[in-house]
């Protein structure tokens, strides 16, 4: 493909593309990166209007090649209900990052749903106790799904319990997942009641208030808060997070839009309580879990790099597949 | 065309879709909107590497239909020695505001460069004297030529002087522009020489000093300062910014990356000696223009909503006519 070409990928084309292994060990690589500090800060924009908003995600990151990457999501909750449409609808446009010229464009639904999902595998594989075998899921939409279906990449789970404020969504869950891990997995009413149990519960709601809290836990648990991104979403109880051990994806966005925010505004944590970003652990300067006792929180808000990085690995793979539509963006 | 699809569009695309009268239009409706409080303020977002950067500008206006657009642009400025690319190159995304969905991607380019001199167009046309007849365009890049090309729409010019540091660039332009406007165009070694005679003058050069002072100018000239869009570059000497009355095109955008950044930085410009934005004059908020003597300067950074309002234009054309490439973007 030379410089003025430009690839097109559309959902089906990502979906195809994208296996949550490759998405893993690429979302892995990224926070290695960051956390060696081989990548520049990335940068996000936010425009919010009355009924959602939209928001730009953009990032560098070398991997063998320079890419720059952004994606533009529009984020509009009523979305389903108004117009049957998804409530995050979006494209990244991937560029290389030496020359400038855009070389794809791609649907970045599902490259925002697996990059999510792998950075709470990426976290599992390095925060959760080594024998973790059974997993809350508070939060049964797709992303629901998609967390199990990664953490059971890196942790051998064979349990699953599965729960959301709508019953019927949490045995629906239940029953894909059963079906796709063949695992048991249990939808419960209660959300203690399966996470008192667990090693690893994750929360990925639209909650705005605390749904977790320290006496629904067990010692040693890893709890991985997906939900949480933007300064009104919240998830995890402040006692919570003041007693666990806290790693942030990005501090500095965990502080301002993540449960980290939360517990800050609360009192009981301050910034310097945070233990590490999870990119210093990937790239070993900072030690990970200290004790199997110890609760560790993963307060996951969402870094552009992880997409430049997913989006870089569906362009390459696509290239090499002869995948997509090409136009030929030359003068 | 559904909620699902979108429509790319190749530069030629665009370039066959984007008259510059258009392009006056829909420009002047993006700053009446934003003079009229009607369109909230755009974002940008940028990257910075060694060799150039990536910029993200974007904004929400409504034209009839509420659009919001992501322009990302990849500038590079020693693309045309080593790579035989454009310094500037990119793509926009055109999203529903109210839905959230992309409607199509198109290239940058033309729209940029278009939108660019359409608000010197707009600009000219309320801020140059209605007798303004003979102008200087210095900088004889493609930009250059789209600037003489849009001031012609909107005044009277009969007499053109072209000047750049590369003599053979301002002869090229001279003779380019003598066949388009069919008017006599002449290259000037001196930038003096020709701005003293002209009553508008657009510089458009990549210069980081002052190309322009007091002394260079005749009393009711108008200048339109558009080569400075970073903080490093600068074309307007701060003597001459002192004794104008400066029309920004964003006031925080230009007091950090125009001409008018320098003149503060020099001390001797305040943010509140500048007169307006160029939508509260356009909106008729602010009067333009007050006497035949004053010299008036108009600082043009580039804003998100020029981008929103050509490339919406560029999409309602292209879909009236059937033009571009759709793509099928349900899941």
């Amino acid at each position: 493909m030379n410089a003025e070409e430009v690839l097109l990928l559309t959902p089906r084309d990502v979906a195809g593309l994208l296996t949550i292994d490759d998405c893993i060990g690429a979302v892995e690589q990224a926070f290695r990166l960051y956390g060696e500090g081989k990548a520049i800060p990335p940068g996000v924009l936010s425009m919010h209007m009355g009924d959602g908003g939209f928001h730009v995600k953009a990032g560098v990151l070398d991997v063998g090649r320079h890419y720059f990457a952004a994606k533009v999501n529009g984020n509009f909750p009523e979305n389903p209900a108004r117009f049957g449409l998804p409530t995050i609808q979006g494209v990244i446009v991937l560029c290389d990052a030496r020359k400038g010229n855009p070389l794809a464009v791609m649907d970045s639904r599902d490259v925002t749903s697996l990059r999510t999902a792998a950075a709470t595998a990426v976290a599992a594989k390095h925060l959760a106790r080594p024998d973790s075998r059974i997993l809350t899921i508070c939060g049964c939409g797709n992303q629901g799904r998609v967390q199990a279906v990664a953490i059971s990449r890196v942790c051998r789970i064979q349990r699953v319990f599965t729960y959301d404020t709508s019953v019927q969504q949490a045995e629906r869950l239940a029953q894909e997942l059963a079906a796709e891990l063949r695992i048991p997995v249990t939808a419960v009413s209660d959300l203690a009641t399966g996470v008192q149990q667990s090693d690893i519960c994750v929360t990925c709601t639209t909650s705005r208030q605390p749904i977790l809290a320290l006496g629904d836990v067990s010692p040693g648990t890893f709890i991985a808060a997906v939900g949480a991104d933007n300064s009104e979403k919240q998830e995890i109880h402040p006692d919570l997070m003041a007693n666990s051990k806290i790693v942030a994806d990005i501090l500095e966005q965990c502080a301002v839009m993540g449960d980290l925010h939360h517990a800050i505004v609360a009192g009981v944590v301050e910034r310097a309580d945070v233990h590490a970003e999870l990119g210093e652990i990937v790239a070993a300067k900072k030690a990970g879990r200290a004790s199997d006792e110890e609760i560790v929180v993963f307060d996951s808000t969402g870094m552009a790099l992880q997409d430049v990085a997913v989006a870089a690995l569906v362009y390459e793979k696509a290239m090499r597949q002869g995948c997509g539509v090409r136009l030929n963006f030359a003068a």
